[in-house]
């Protein structure tokens, strides 16, 4: 049988990593290649209560239809966390709960992206987002990110000569580099943003896990009619819940509601209350200072074993907070190869192509350190070392 | 500010029916718009029993991410189902979970229209599918449908004329006619798409709710390679769980698993196990007997009131099944001045134009019963009938 699909199927890639993490279900594998958050710190105890207290107290409600907007003491929990934490001023009325962050990437898509548009986005960039928008069939312009952020040189020439409909970024920890923009790159990227007209994706999925520095403004901060900011309970709650939210301007704010209700009218409401109720019972501030604590802990350890054994020629990013490193190997090194001889050794890990939109990459890898203990961190890093000194010998 | 919107933007509609349904938030209004399940019927206890299963056996694996395809034993309940209901044997492999049965249209959308593609459409047909393809900017071919289902006539000569990418339909008790197929319809269209290789979406929200009549097969029976059914536990359990399924071939379903990863990753995971253990511990036969028996009541009751008040110009379905049924008032008659007539007296109802993509159907009108009692059903149509004869005189 011939279908007839539409052109956008085949600019889309299956997700290189779900993929990897069919292989990397078996128990033996120590697997670095998930963006899985460390589910000994899902608070199962606090939902199980909180969901007993939604569906004793108002279950009908609760099982009802609902808005598209999402529930709104969960959309006033948000903006006021946005007040608390950098008292940057979102309106509850600007924010919209979808089903998990990623869901923000294809509303974005749909919003702005029509066949062959320019669209910005950070190289190497999240995996995720480049599917999402692969979906409206840009063409992406790469900007090459930098220690402390975006190439701005880059970014300038590529708002002047491209005028992308937006530019897509990850100031916090990006996934798959572990980077963040410092204050300064910050202030100038949403000059030339600003300057040129063109709206921010901020997406802040890892903003709530610095452990290291202080916290820096949002670069939407800056950028009060075009930033666009998405965010996620996955990493500080849980993420099978799959609940996320995309705040926007009043103005883009009304077509996010129109594209979300065409896509699937409003996101799971029990799952809203359920994490509304455990919010405005329990204290998520230690909770999260909790998950910051043992993410450091996970992370220096697998800092401290790389410089311990990796080969000297081999570069890594060192990050202040999130769940990924990333690591650079000499140019001509093939880290789909290192991954072959990896899996054999039992141990797992991103290669770094499916985060390059250019075909490059091909010597870089990402790491995930949340979701593997001390014991597993040490063992693997140990084998994958050894897989590396043997392809390097 | 000015955005730069995608093109599709401008063609979407927000849903005229969420639109109304703010308005008729106010418990003071007897509502027939919206196409809401009776609450009453939600299982709360249970469902707060299967959470509480969940969470207390298995909260972490519930609460981590998941599969693009759903939870294994859910997707095999579904399969199961049809086999049982009936005789379709459909593989588990072939069924993912979605995000609510809209999600499926979004999905379609993206594996099978570009811009100005044709689409064939029931006319009147139902709403959020015309939303969620409008999206994806294709033209519509509506297909007029008649007591007994499709002109089968226009069917064929718009399949010959303009070889539409699909043909969407819901077979039972149609949202928003009420209409259903007839046997011989269902082998009819069939064959067209079979000859034509033009699959069919075959929307089944309703299909459980039958309270008439004997089950007839899904028109997908007939088309192992065209048929393409979309479901939901949102008739039958409840809809604040945004819980649905698609069904499709294999060489479609590769696609569908593409874009749900692109779109939003996986539906709620802890949603689905906790559905599924629902299931399991319940007898959810007797559940959607109870439904059927009470939405029988309510569709007799609504029937019989509009037979002995309505002026007699005035025709009017007789669902075997479903939430709706769909008046029409003679040629000329505005139900969008009648809406804001009644509406004065406190009765809501959905008028029938944003059920057409030709800009007809002003005369038309939907009522739901399934989600108002005896009471006021009774006093909301008697009110609705002095409306429509205060225009008629």
């Amino acid at each position: 049988m011939i279908y007839r699909f539409a052109s956008r199927m085949e600019k889309t890639p299956r997700s290189f990593i779900r993929e990897i993490l069919k292989v990397t279900e078996d128990p033996k594998i120590i697997s670095f290649a998930g963006g899985l958050p460390n589910p000994a710190l899902f608070p199962v105890k606090k939902l199980n209560e909180a969901a007993r207290a939604v569906l004793t107290d108002d279950g009908i409600s609760a099982l009802q239809y609902s808005t598209t907007e999402g529930y709104q003491p969960l959309r006033e929990f948000i903006a006021q966390r946005y007040l608390k934490r950098s008292g940057l001023a979102i309106s509850p009325e600007n924010i919209l709960i979808t089903n998990g962050s990623q869901q923000c990437l294809d509303l974005i898509g749909k919003l702005f992206i029509n066949r062959n548009d320019p669209v910005a986005i950070e190289r190497p960039g999240y995996l995720g987002a480049i599917q999402a928008f692969s979906l409206y069939e840009p063409f992406f312009k790469d900007v090459p990110l930098l220690e402390d952020g975006p190439d701005t040189e880059v970014l300038r020439q590529v708002l002047d000569t491209h005028s992308p409909k937006l530019f897509y970024g990850v100031p916090n920890f990006q996934n798959p580099s572990g980077l963040s923009y410092s204050g300064k790159k910050r202030e100038e990227v949403a000059a030339l943003l600003s300057e040129s007209g063109i709206p921010f994706i901020e997406d802040d999925a890892y903003g709530e896990l610095r452990f290291r520095g202080n916290d820096l403004p949002l670069v939407s901060s800056y950028l009060p009619d075009l930033g666009i900011i998405t965010g996620s309970f996955s990493k500080i709650i849980a993420p099978g819940m799959r609940m996320g939210w995309i705040a926007a301007p009043p103005g883009v704010f009304e077509q996010v509601v129109t594209a979300k209700q065409a896509s699937d009218l409003h996101s799971n409401y029990l799952a809203q209350r359920i994490i509304s109720k455990f919010l405005a019972d329990n204290d998520i501030d230690s909770h999260i200072l909790h998950i910051r604590e043992v993410y450091r802990y996970q992370r220096d350890i697998m800092v401290k074993i790389i410089e311990e054994t990796f080969p000297p020629e081999v570069t890594f990013t060192r990050p202040d907070g999130g769940m990924f490193l990333w690591v650079t190997l000499p140019p001509g090194f093939s880290t789909m190869d290192l991954f072959n001889i990896a899996i054999k050794e039992n141990v797992a890990f991103v290669p770094g192509d499916p985060f390059y939109t250019d075909g490059s990459g091909s010597n870089t890898m990402r790491l995930n350190y949340s979701n593997s203990d001390e014991e597993r961190i040490v063992e693997g890093i140990t084998r994958l070392s050894k897989a590396i000194h043997s392809i390097l010998k």
